[in-house]
């Protein structure tokens, strides 16, 4: 839905627009902006508290830098609808994250502003630096390079690798880390706590309390004491104040912290920093959710809350007639819980998603046993592997995308060594509206060609809780379960746990000729194709595959003894995934059969509801309908390359 | 071959009988391990350098530590021989990194003192976490926890999460920071200058100097303003110092720098800490290749140098009579540098291996286009990013195995924006004596499924410097390019360069009935196997795929016409692989053959040496000559499975 901006903001069609208002006018269109996303959030939805957050410090960047010639690299990109806003995108920011409209984060293709895609955290000194060193290596010795990162992101290891290499280039790159003391829930780290002690100066307010305390007793001594504690005062600053921050130890130049919401300071600042060369550091204190008063209480409930009324703050919620079915993430939350009072040995492990993954129910309910780690993929999945050493079993919850993050560490340290460490990859498969960066497209493919890995992947919720119960028995061994974004099937779904054999799949139905084996929640589709194939008098059998490793090889000899047809269904990719493992299986045991497999082609896939997209890639009910019709009506068909 | 051990050394069966010596005996004892480390490895090859550096540290650990029960954590595992002779390994230390014989790493399966496998870097902190926290979760208040880590593995990003971590974990954990300023190359980064200011204490003893005389003159004032003076001093001490360390600001407790080659100091600092609960931090300053002269000098050179004479210090090289093919490492060194000179675009990247790739070449003959960015691969590829977004052609070469680490980067920062950065996956397929940690086995399964990715492989030193050149060709977008360790088949490589269309193959020859199929160096035992077959009377077809993705369409169509009976061969992993991706184009197209699939089946692949290797998996020539006997004697045969 279309709403207008305010009267400044209306003029303003790109960055240059900006510039010619004085610095008098910039507080103005700041509240405008602030408004304006405001207004176009709450009928339209996306991320929320982010960008409000950092409004006053677009509005600065913008306006002393000169973009796009000067690059500008957002971290993550939540926070950057008002970027969008100002460089060219006002009048369709309505179209935020919907199919065939902008994107929920910077994009290259979508803007010359957007110097660098995102989505995961902690990329951007990493891209700022290559831009900056590139520079360098042309001579574009005015041109400024900008990172803006936030206090969690800055908390992954990438980040400070990244750090760790601005630091000795002698590249002009300027880091602002924009700290709220928020991830999407409240950040957490050493890290975190250090920021949060240089911004409230505890060491610093006491070293000149004592420094006070200290002249006021030479000033009575007399003028040469003074004199002295002259010296010693410069000497310190001059050599272990340069010292004292983690951020000079790493050899950038650090100022701040300042308050990011004072826009003609921020415009200031950004111009003295200009013209200081080398890799610099701006700490930059913002509060998530600023100028909207329930946001700045509850950060993590408002940092995508969806539809809501802008005046009275209420959150629009669906009304349905009878029980919905649950989330996939609230059963993996209880039912977390619920295997945890029985089993002491189950720990729960999140990198910066409790509330995403809903494992904050088990850091509510068992605060021992369940650890945020912070956005640090790579270190929750080893930690959860050292926990695995003296027999706990930790259940490592981690979206499928971000465990891209850590896939070294699931090879080297949980599956050559046989580790019982359970994965819970959240939004597996397309995820929706966050797009190509958040997809779980890839998991089946990279999970399944690593030795000693049980990877496996719930039809229904009753699946999950069963996959999960199966995966914590004893010596279950490394563990795999993916489940999508979203809601299952069952209303009814707490039921009593029954052990899994692990590498067994299931028959759904007989049929005749066809054979759909689908993987997965997406087998829901099937269902669906299969009540209206059976109406149209097409009896395909179902098979729900549960694991593509190890593969049911003997569920496979019954569909290739029986069936000549066979279309598989994955919400993955299709080069490597379950359709493989089928076709291996196959030419392994020298069967012959047609196979039709349905699943992400190969191509990044935008954003969009997820029906949306599964019709795109051709493998919702419909797609899998026609499928079948293909092989009734001729031998030869393949629908996807269609 | 096994070597005597010196008289005390050879009573030393475990830590046990460690214990049972005096304090006065553990520099004879640190003598005799040093000397046995030299006198081994030199005659059986191995890493070397390392081991001598932490041989009084590894003594004073298992001398006051009560292991295994309490938990001992070696980063990497270069280090390692030490904590392995004094741990029951002794006697078969000779055997070391030999196919049946003990791991060049430490490993659990191998014994119960090796806590946690490694090979890879920056873990230790992590997996010591994961103990530590078990520890108090289950109540063993005593128990210690130590990761041993170098300062080059510091610097890498998952190092950093653990520390973040840490520091806020109240749970018992000692990081030893093994300061060497050496990663295998010299160790490079903002953190390592950072050590080595605080190593040398500059601004210390500058504050130092400055405080005393402040204090002289204070005296002078009167005792009034030394009390005052000593005031001032003691705030410092209590609230700046403390902050003023890069450690204390992760809130780790930080000891040092103390002398790491001083054994008796080490057990006393030791033993202290034992009693200091919390995250706690020793600093401890060691030389590379300490004791033995000559790698003192050149660390990089003895860090792994081969076969040697011990008294003379030359290093062993295998002579022939006539020339001998190149290393790829060695092509790809002097390739790089000649496609530079012509392409202004081109730079070079390394994530801490210039010497291993060769890319030191580079960085000697184009110190500004050539970058060591330290152990960060993550960092590595998207820095890369960074540079391509503004129109350069970054050649980013990673081992294949350390490639896992930036699984994400190679999807969310470059392939998702079709960035033309060229990756050279050096050590892909069987990596020989590492072992299982460092075998390239999964890159073409996980690199195939990913879009916008061309995904190739060189048969020989020609083709990679023939893919080298398409790849930095104008809009080649993102390039993956794989090549062995170790050396090709062509003594004249150096030939003119010539541009590979994308995605085609080549026919090396055809033939009858069967048709092999091969992908990368690999194909080069095909060569071997076709002559004995051709010997035979037996003449099947020969094809250089040279392209996983995008897959010579027209090449397999032509194929598949052709041949009812196909083999494919990769030295990567079946699941997923490039014969999986032969299958995926036979079920897309309604072919119907019998393939058989040769490569390194679904487990994990231990050390010895590449042949060794290939046969145990049946992929060799002996391998594949079986695999067409068996086509031509019966037509159900699966070797793989046999």
């Amino acid at each position: 839905m279309q709403v207008p901006a305010g009267k400044l903001l209306q003029t303003i069609n790109q960055p240059s627009d900006l510039k010619r208002f004085g610095e008098e006018d910039l507080e103005r269109i700041s509240q405008e902006l602030r408004q304006y996303i405001i207004d176009v959030v709450s009928v339209n939805g996306g991320h929320f508290a982010a960008s409000l957050g950092v409004v006053e410090l677009t509005v600065a960047l913008h306006y002393v830098l000169n973009t796009p010639y000067d690059q500008l690299v957002w971290d993550v990109g939540h926070q950057a609808y008002g970027h969008k806003i100002l460089t060219g995108r006002r009048d369709v920011f309505h179209t935020n994250r919907m199919h065939g409209g902008i994107s929920g984060f910077p994009k290259r293709s979508e803007s010359e502003y957007d110097t660098f895609g995102v989505g995961h955290s902690s990329t951007s000194i990493s891209a700022a630096l290559g831009m900056a060193v590139a520079s360098q290596y042309k001579g574009e010795t005015d041109r400024q390079h900008v990172a803006v990162i936030g206090d969690g992101s800055m908390g992954a290891g990438m980040a400070f690798e990244a750090l760790n290499h601005a630091g000795i280039e002698n590249s002009n790159i300027l880091v602002i880390l924009n700290d709220n003391n928020m991830s999407i829930d409240p950040n957490v780290g050493a890290l975190k706590e250090y920021l949060a002690d240089i911004t409230t100066s505890k060491s610093y307010n006491r070293f000149r309390d004592d420094m006070a305390y200290v002249l006021g007793k030479l000033s009575s001594v007399g003028p040469d004491a003074f004199k002295i504690a002259k010296k010693i005062e410069k000497s310190i600053k001059g050599t272990l104040l340069k010292q004292s921050n983690f951020f000079e130890a790493l050899k950038f130049r650090y100022f701040g912290p300042i308050d990011g919401h004072d826009v003609k300071h921020l415009v200031k600042v950004l111009r003295d920093l200009r013209d200081i060369p080398g890799p610099k550091l701006l700490h930059c204190v913002t509060v998530k959710g600023k100028g909207y008063a329930l946001a700045e209480k509850d950060q993590t409930k408002w940092h995508a809350p969806g539809l809501f009324d802008k005046i009275t703050g209420e959150i629009k919620k669906a009304t349905y007639d009878k029980p919905q079915p649950p989330k996939f993430q609230d059963v993996f939350g209880h039912t977390i819980i619920e295997l945890a009072e029985q089993n002491s040995k189950i720990m729960g492990i999140t990198p910066a998603m409790p509330s995403g993954s809903s494992l904050n129910l088990m850091m509510k309910a068992m605060p021992k046993r369940a650890f945020d780690v912070g956005i640090a993929e790579q270190h929750a999945v080893t930690f959860s592997a050292g926990l695995a050493t003296q027999g706990l079993t930790p259940f490592c919850n981690i979206y499928s995308s971000f465990m891209q993050r850590a896939y070294d560490q699931v090879i080297h340290d949980v599956a050559i060594q046989k580790l019982n460490v359970v994965f819970c990859l959240d939004r597996a498969g397309l995820a929706g509206a966050d797009g190509g960066t958040h997809h779980g497209a890839y998991d089946l493919a990279y999970m399944r060609c690593i030795p000693n890995l049980v990877v496996s992947s719930p039809m229904n919720e009753e699946e999950l809780r069963n996959l999960m119960y199966t995966a914590q028995l004893d010596n279950a061994g490394p563990f795999v379960i993916r489940y999508p974004r979203g809601n299952g099937v069952m209303v009814d779904w707490k039921r009593p746990f029954k052990a899994i054999p692990v590498g067994k799949g299931r028959k759904i139905c007989d049929g005749e000729e066809v054979a759909i084996l689908t993987i997965g929640a997406i087998g829901n589709e099937a269902t669906k194709a299969l009540a209206q194939l059976n109406a149209d008098g097409l009896y395909p059998a179902h098979y729900d595959m549960r694991f593509v490793k190890p593969l049911d090889q003997a569920l496979l000899h019954e569909v290739f003894k029986k069936y000549s047809k066979i279309i598989t269904v994955e919400d993955g990719c299709l080069e490597g995934g379950m359709g493989s493992a089928i076709l291996e299986f196959m030419a392994d045991n020298n069967y012959q059969a047609q196979v039709t497999r349905l699943g992400i082609p190969d191509m990044v896939i935008e954003h969009g509801e997820q029906p949306e997209l599964w019709a795109d890639c051709g493998y919702d009910a419909a797609a899998i309908v026609k499928a079948v019709e293909a092989f009734g009506m001729k031998a030869n068909a393949h629908i996807i390359a269609s």
